[in-house]
């Protein structure tokens, strides 16, 4: 397998990118070969001081950069030559098989949703997030953003695509789904949630174990949290919020340190016909190596040829 | 001034209730007499062994209950002799000045909408929520759950109310005002607050800082924070959950130990003519002191009258 990586994406990049290359070249038992798309002459510098075995990556040249602020669509055509567009460009023609970036947001979607394109079947492409459980479980938040207005097949959907993540990636036997909401019973909630919920309750495949509330996202009651991008993308940034308070505090509380987002590396985008792996602007070392792994896991483990199969 | 109280609501009424009444009577400076309404008997009995200054109570027996699990409306129109229905009808009559109950919330919230009905010019009444902040100000966050499907002119509205919650009750001179959104930008977010932008913005009255994100709750970013009721409902119940983990983890911060809603005492009802207050089901002595000492307030500050000025 052949991970494609943007080098110069990330606001540490290339430099953390190459470290984390590195990181993930010299532990045991790594199963890809990298691509390595960025400025040719920093990149080969920068392995010059962090070498790598030379069998695993090839170097890609991109002449160009999407910066952090471009206009996503504009950009990605505009740019032919950046790291991006490059990476969108090979993972589709099928010379790699996933494409990691921590630039542009936007133009990772806009690649992602207009390159890649959505698996048959699935509405609405969709960025979950780990949320850590206070039990010592890794629970999914999703969406945590792509998807601002839902209709409830979209969040039927979140709720298939991320039990099978759970499943693959995460490796929870049949996971818990919840839908999120303002009560227990099923009789609760917005108009969105109360035909979701329905949607999700008739769906014999899922282990769909009803709404939850916003007392329940930390405390291990569910594997997957299902909810519109609108309240994922405020509840993962209050999340966040909570590592960097609990620092201030000093509280040392082991628990609220999982909240560290930059370890987790990036998020996949899911739906789309390929891996797309997306990381914070400010990815470090870590981040990259993480990333990498990430992207490693989806492709041993078929996860898009199972969604492939039951999206369709 | 005269505020009832429904004794027998909550879980741990009538005992707490009568510990929280006394607690209150024996503050200087109390400003209220109370109209304390409940089982007359096991009332007599309790304040006997909690005395308080006999001219700043008057009894009112109520020979029922609504329980926490009745239904709303079936229960407040067949249970006239209710605390519940009771106090309504005194506060609608004139007979008192403010109610408090941590009774059947649903019930409270019928009342609150159809007997004393909303202020002209509201189009939805509204519960706002304190959140505590990491700088040591009191944050507004609402609506926080009393409407779950909003129109732009609903948040609006919020806005406008909440602001002037915060000024005369929180005592903060022009508070500002944040649009709860998926990014700082004015162009993002959903149908909803897209729309709600414009309205918050071209109101020149308001003290509106634009959009905040999920990480700006808690950081003293802004004094009111908007938001329709199922995003608020969500933040809270989870805002709410810190407590009882950063408990749990024994990790003495000071700072999460403000997510004891408890010690707030209850929340009015936002937008209604004349004031009511709910309590949580299981507001103890404390919580009891604090909702009479917040009605107290909300009298001698006028705000409704402030209100019915601002909105007709």
């Amino acid at each position: 397998m052949i991970i494609g990586i943007d080098m110069m994406g990330g606001d540490l990049a290339p430099l953390e990118a190459v470290k984390g290359v590195q990181q993930y070249l010299l532990s045991e038992n790594t199963k890809a070969e990298l691509q390595l798309i960025g400025d040719a002459p920093q990149l080969e510098k920068l392995l010059s001081d962090f070498p790598v075995p030379q069998n695993k990556i090839t170097l890609l040249h991109a002449a160009e950069e999407i910066g952090m602020h471009e206009h996503p669509t504009r950009a990605l055509k505009e740019k032919k030559q950046s790291g991006i567009a490059l990476g969108f460009a090979h993972l589709a023609a099928g010379k790699t098989d996933a494409f990691i970036s921590a630039g542009n947001s936007g133009a990772m979607l806009v690649g992602a949703a207009h390159i890649i394109q959505p698996i048959a079947g699935v509405l609405r492409p969709t960025i979950p997030s780990i949320m850590p459980q206070t039990n010592g479980q890794t629970g999914l938040l999703l969406d945590v953003g792509l998807n601002v207005d839902c209709k409830p097949e979209h969040l039927h959907q979140f709720g298939i695509m991320g039990a099978m993540y759970a499943q693959y990636i995460l490796g929870i036997e049949q996971p818990k789904v919840g839908l999120i909401n303002i009560g227990e019973e099923s009789s609760k909630g917005n108009q969105l949630t109360k035909m979701a919920f329905e949607l999700l309750q008739k769906d014999k495949q899922l282990h769909f174990i009803g709404n939850i509330e916003g007392r329940d996202l930390l405390t291990g009651k569910t594997d997957v949290m299902v909810c519109d991008g609108f309240t994922g993308n405020i509840l993962l940034k209050f999340a966040e919020s909570l590592f960097g308070i609990s620092q201030h505090e000093a509280s040392e509380s082991r628990y609220f340190q999982k909240f560290n987002f930059e370890n987790y590396g990036g998020t996949p985008v899911l739906g789309i016909r390929q891996p797309v792996i997306m990381g914070h602007g400010i990815s470090g070392a870590l981040a990259f190596k993480n990333m990498i792994c990430l992207a490693e896991n989806i492709i041993q483990k078929k996860l898009l040829g199972e969604m492939k199969l039951q999206m369709a």
